[in-house]
């Protein structure tokens, strides 16, 4: 029998880091074994020895055995004492620049769902502004990381010790190319088109002038074209360059899903069969992705769920397809994906604690 | 015929004051007559004059005569250099305090849409932390100021130096109740409830966790129960006092509109027609209400409109009415309301430019 | 050790009857035994022994042991064979007057999600326009009915054949009410008012004029006023009398979720601690029911939960308070309870499956 | 000075024709002359003389003289007595094929808001199911009919007897795409992708299971892909062919407005100001018509005008560009684009009464 491992979760304040929390406590291998909780802890709150976590989500507070966990305030210690094996980090991506070579370095297997690992070095410098110097620990870190895509890197992130958790968009569209990139389908020189939109919990818990209810609500707007930073993971994962592939993400006035409208061109005519061979055969092991076979999928249906759902339909050439992809940006977008992750390096079922 | 006036808005940046901006600028008595705007300037803008106001609110930029149009520093100077004669103040409380008695000092007329003068002096001060020392000069202001609901105040209005336009929630429920306290129908100690729901605009352009689409979305909740600072306006205006009657604000997730719910019993049993009767009468010369008669009004059709939208039903004893009253928080309830009086005040047709 | 038990659902086709679906599929007592599904089947699926559920709703399609579960034509045959003992109906109240006697008959205990048993017979004929004559058989299955709020009624429903659940409204009210009206604290004569805002889930699934986005979006309306069938619920389970309340329902443009904000008098002043103590003995052993101390509930804490969350305010007199109860209309208000009463009846932890 | 002239609306009870009617009523140059409402009438509102306009629309009920207006049984001699000069259909397809050929030989000119004349006869029959025989008459009527979209066809429209008014996705489609195509700038073989996103009203009055509010909430859901009956007006009058562009439609969750996201690669690099310098020369003369340099459209700045607002984004190589493209799908979209050809087949100012 498996024994229970111990968990924390650094940054259960944001929208991801709550799900984590829920998706943890409810988790058939995790009962009575909880995560830790560490963050920033205000003074006052300190006396206390935390604050309670049902104060920073009500919704929390019913969860079996929730009634008294608590917001520590973080320090290797912590963890240390209470014996974490796996650390989730739902931080900022500069923060986990600085800790997770800490935590590598004191045998702490990390999920990290920032962006401060995901991508190759090299192209993780051209994309973000890292504060951190261009280290050799820095370099070596980040050899180590494997991009938490059970569908893609199952095996690798068995055995990982740091597993870069993908963002949301980038889940999206790379489980809905990859498996016609590998398969040769796809004419690249054509160009391929990801038209994606995602709900407002996507940009994040900080009160901005966009996260406003009078600017998201009965609004869409387009924002960061040609420039967002998930790309980096498109060109990386499904396997294209940056001049076969344009990536526009939107703002939906909803609080969350995303849907990714793909457009591609094959090199030879396909027939409806043919794709759904492919897809069929990529995700053959992978149980938290639906093929739609007669419809296409809609957000309503993956929303609170980990599923990425996936439907296409072809033109009457056959040369061109229209692919829809749809997840819970919060889920298999975030912290169900860190889960799904957790259940493979830990040798559980993949879906465990996801249905 | 007529004369064209001047007219200036201080506090064009938030909700209200864009709506105020709308209107001015398509006044029929108004045309090429736009307001002047001053309001606080950044200094890499005051190199260009100020901010262009198509770029505060794009969906001013193609109005009539609007293209040019600027946010300039404000300074009396600049009022008197453009020959200001009407004053229209969307600005907190504490700066109307300051503002107001300078500009009627300078001779020019205010509408102020904030809460600095609506009650009697004692009331305000028990109400609101206003920081000014309670001076001779803030009491001789505030006997000045006339509460700017023309269905209550018109003859006031109309010659009025200065003119409190009323708090949102306070004009949907003193224009369902004062027709009726004014008639003597209700009995007042068996206690009138009010219960109010607004859209989110209501809660002003600060982006706070309060607007954050993710809080308001899909969401309901009641605030300031017992304690909201309209009560006050309610309680002086509609002719009942604080142990007659209770109200309660709820934040609505959609942007704009009020609808209030209003409960009262009468003395003695009435007829539909015999409370029909009574508002008929009442609103007898206020083209800005709007009596239903067999239905009962929606949000959905007083939003975008400056009209009031009041209707009732009796239960079967005819002892009891729940009366319903709609309008739009920033039309009727704020910026619609203040050209109303601004109508009112030049002797124009009271609904010009707001149909 | 619990032996497992059959149930049955007719009515799975709406949005109740989807929810409950959900619930007993992932119910730890009803694991590997799904209910049987029965309703009307077309001919054309006929051949095929029913309609797949993953047609009906989506997103049933993936739990556990679902991807084969079927609606099989309804008749009394079927229920026979697949040996069910518990029978779930969420039909129109006609359909259950017409079937609850006939089951009663067979020896099933029934949990009837419709309006059809919940009043007294007298009570009912007058609300509702029932089909079938006042026959004895009619009055004696009456007699039997159990009014289902665990809450008040915990007893008589382990032991009932027959259990009538509560409407949405009425369940949000009932339990705002019942411990003050019990502890003798309410004035009733001076009125209480029950104003409810409900989500669009609570006006079904049929596609209406009312239920088109185009009406619900951005809207609040008021309807039914001294007119709604859940009154009668009201009236006979919180201990009131029809002169001595008024309830308002309101239709929020969000899927799911009821607020009720309820107004009353006390007969003497109270403390926030002396009606806090009233509320927390009446729902000592009550684990559905989450009481606020510091803050109210808000739709969004109790939505897809199977709670009831209450909290209030007293104002500065202790004679006057606003109660707020809030309710997913679905769950608590409908599939969730009746799932709690099933584990009533059954002698199972009252939250079991619910969390 | 122009006199005046007298309209008529068909199909005054749909969403459009709502629109259309408000706009007439505030028409400039149309005061004192409101349309005649013309359509179906039941026998009991006959005896009435029709249906009062303001209990089809409340919120039309209080427009300057529309107290009295109401829909009449629609006959030829109907709009013969009144004077009717210029007939407005807003109605099915169906409907508007067997119609128009009589208005035309009574001398009316019309505009038709159905998707019924606007392509070439041809490609109409091909599309659409049309019920009506190929006659002669059919085909000389198409052939007198004028895609009715001023900013590509201003001059024939001045004189048509015959406008057939665009559909709402292809004129944001169309608007964005034809100066680039013009100017010969796109590469065509790389092909084009229209990625447009729909509010619900677009989806029609009638309440059906995708209107549900249930279902378009919180929902976003793409369809009609390779098959939206637009496409056929996006290649007549964009100037492409249907191995050149791909068009999916979406279905928004907010009331009103489309976005359009638009992918092109163009034959040679460009800038910014080239591309740019493109659409000014274009719409040199279309006052409806906004520009966004800097930043990119929205649908919260096109919604409630009759604006299509345009924008654009190069990538690095100045070889791709994304482009935005908003409107109302009522206003620019439907009815207001409607008015709009009035005013040019009338010789008035274009944007006379849509500002």
């Amino acid at each position: 029998m498996t024994k229970n491992i111990q968990t924390a979760i650094v940054g259960v304040t944001g929208y991801a880091g709550a799900e984590l929390a829920r998706l943890l406590l409810h988790h058939p291998r995790l009962k009575n074994h909880p995560p830790v909780f560490a963050g920033r802890v205000d003074t006052k709150d300190l006396a206390h020895g935390g604050v309670p976590l049902a104060e920073i989500h009500p919704q929390l507070g019913d969860n079996a055995g929730a009634a008294n966990l608590k917001l520590e305030p973080f320090s290797w210690e912590l963890l240390t004492t209470r014996g974490v094996e796996v650390l989730f980090l739902a931080t900022p991506h500069e923060q986990s620049r600085e800790w997770v070579p800490e935590a590598l370095k004191r045998g702490l297997r990390v999920i990290d769902l920032s962006a401060a690992w995901r991508l190759t070095e090299a192209a993780n410098r051209a994309v973000y502004d890292f504060a951190d110097e261009a280290t050799e620990l820095a370099a070596s870190t980040q050899s180590q990381a494997v991009y938490g895509m059970p569908e893609l890197h199952r095996k690798q992130i068995a055995s990982a010790q740091l597993v870069a958790n993908p963002g949301c968009y980038a889940t999206s569209i790379i489980l809905a190319l990859k498996p016609l990139v590998a398969a040769g389908l796809i004419d690249l020189d054509r160009g391929i088109v990801a038209d994606a939109k995602s709900g407002v919990s996507g940009a994040g818990k900080a009160a901005t002038a966009r996260t406003h209810f009078m600017y998201a609500a009965d609004n869409l707007s387009a924002y960061s074209v040609f420039a967002h930073r998930h790309t980096g993971e498109l060109l990386e994962q499904a396997g294209v360059s940056g001049c076969q592939i344009v990536f526009t993400p939107h703002l939906l006035p909803i609080p969350r899903g995303i849907l990714s409208t793909i457009y591609v061109h094959f090199k030879m005519a396909q027939t409806h069969e043919s794709v759904a061979q492919v897809y069929r055969e990529f995700f053959r092991d992978s149980p938290m992705v639906r093929l739609y076979d007669k419809s296409l999928p809609q957000i309503q249906y993956s929303v609170r769920t980990n599923y990425a759902d996936i439907g296409f339909q072809l033109d009457s050439s056959g040369k061109r397809a229209v692919i829809v992809s749809c997840l819970d940006n919060l889920l298999k977008g975030a912290a169900g994906q860190a889960v799904q992750n957790l259940n493979v390096m830990q040798g559980w079922p993949e879906s465990e604690g996801l249905e």
